[in-house]
């Protein structure tokens, strides 16, 4: 079973008070593909410039992920440059060029459109519509952000009743709901359309609500966090690899799933950019797993 | 076998978006000795003012709590005035008035000298000096805030160095040793003496640290904290009280205990003061303690 997404491939400038790395491969829907890509097919959506260097399409397609729905178009690539202060939860974004992500329009191919699972990445809710109406999946999961939250809210709205997983931050859900309480936020939530709410609180761990029932996955204690950037997107592509795989979205599975996701994020935050990410395996990753198990078990 | 507690017993003016609690039983050592009494004999050693209402004093003997060391002196008991936002991670305290505890000075009686374990509250370091002193005590507990680590740092590491455990908030390991990472921190923490060294996170759960491994243990998710004063100090209770039931210190018992901590604290938050905790018994723990297990099974 293959999984599409739909996000941000970006370069990235990242500085830490550790060291900088200078337009790196970056955006959500990298990070997501090459943490499901460990799990099953990918089909990447997105936008490039002219500028995109080769060394990243080849990373992609050394990872078996399907690039025919990353178009490749005169400009320049997605550009973002953050930097991170010695408490690595503090992040200031210092500059945001969209260049061709701003026309940004998904095309999805033949194979994107039929893969049964979906992923919206954190795109504005117009195009997340529009990949919606194209895609046949079966199973739909969907990032946003605070910025769509207060400026596109119906049209989020309006695409969340269509899907079956929302993956957001703690603080997006009381921007979404205005809940101080993770638990009544989720439940707003849920009852806005997704059966599964998975809240990511960072290092604090994840917390994923459905059907009556609660689960909490930590994250992995790390005593190095090198570059924390696409954690989150590492822990959606985790998530919904392991689901695709296990072609399965039972209480079992989403559990597992969800300790899949903080394995892959555990993995993104010990290395600039993907560069760990790009470098696992499937022991590295059954390894992790337990290490997860062996932290929470009594 | 027994556990001694030496620390704070308030009465609590709490204010909160939902009510208002009007001097409540309050204090470190009450909320202590309330929740470790649902595991094992307690001996509570602190002070009071004349004006400690009697039916304080009775609950803690309906619990079979030990109160000889509770000193009742003229004056009045410590009072503590808090404000909780609607983001109840916010607190503001009000009025700190410390009345009679100013001059407190622990004395232990034989049943609390001889007691195998021991939690020093979170009191000037001196003052655990001097109850390490006179107590008999082969495993030692202790608590502490931002005040000593700032004002007392001499006299806190001289403590350090004669305790077995450390129960602190995640703010406070940044406070002692420097360290935004906690696994650093918490490192650091173990070279000043202590082998266990607990981290409070809140609603974020919390981290045990202990001879090469790491224990996580959650927050119950609740859709309603009502109060969540005293949650600390409940944690510190279920985790030393379930230590002395088992007498034991290994791997396997402390992680269990981490976990009565963290289903005491998860009580405590449900209402006003200890309301909640001073009503539980052994089968609404070991329901919560299962619900805990199922949080994190995968």
């Amino acid at each position: 079973m293959s999984v599409t997404v739909v996000g941000s491939v970006a370069l990235d400038t990242v500085e830490t008070p550790w060291g900088r790395n200078e337009e790196g491969l970056g955006g959500a829907a990298t990070y997501f593909a090459l943490a499901a890509a460990n799990y099953t097919r990918v089909h990447l959506v997105g936008v490039v410039g002219g500028d995109f260097p080769a060394r990243h399409v080849e990373l992609f397609e050394s990872k078996g992920i399907d690039i025919e729905g990353m178009e490749r178009i005169p400009g320049k690539t997605f550009r973002w440059t953050g930097r991170y202060h010695e408490d690595v939860n503090i992040r200031d974004t210092l500059e945001t060029q969209l260049n061709v992500f701003e026309q940004f329009h998904p095309k999805l191919p033949e194979g994107a459109r039929q893969a049964k699972y979906l992923f919206l990445g954190n795109i504005h809710p117009a195009l997340q519509r529009e990949v919606l109406e194209q895609a046949e999946a079966q199973f739909v999961g969907l990032d946003t952000m605070d910025l769509w939250i207060h400026t596109s809210l119906d049209e989020l709205e309006a695409v969340l009743k269509r899907v079956d997983a929302i993956i957001i931050n703690d603080s997006e859900v009381h921007d979404l709901t205005g809940a101080h309480n993770l638990v009544k936020g989720a439940q707003a939530i849920r009852e806005l359309g997704p059966r599964i709410v998975v809240v990511k609180k960072g290092e604090h761990g994840c917390l994923m609500f459905e059907d009556g029932q609660t689960f909490f996955a930590p994250a992995l204690p790390l005593a190095e966090v090198v570059d924390p950037t696409g954690a989150g997107d590492s822990f959606a592509g985790g998530f919904m690899g392991h689901i695709a795989r296990q072609d399965a979205t039972d209480s079992a599975i989403l559990r597992q799933a969800a300790v899949h996701g903080s394995v892959l994020a555990s993995f993104t935050c010990e290395a600039f950019g993907p560069n760990r990410l790009a470098e696992i395996d499937a022991e590295a990753i059954a390894e992790r797993c337990q290490a997860f198990r062996e932290l929470v078990t009594f």
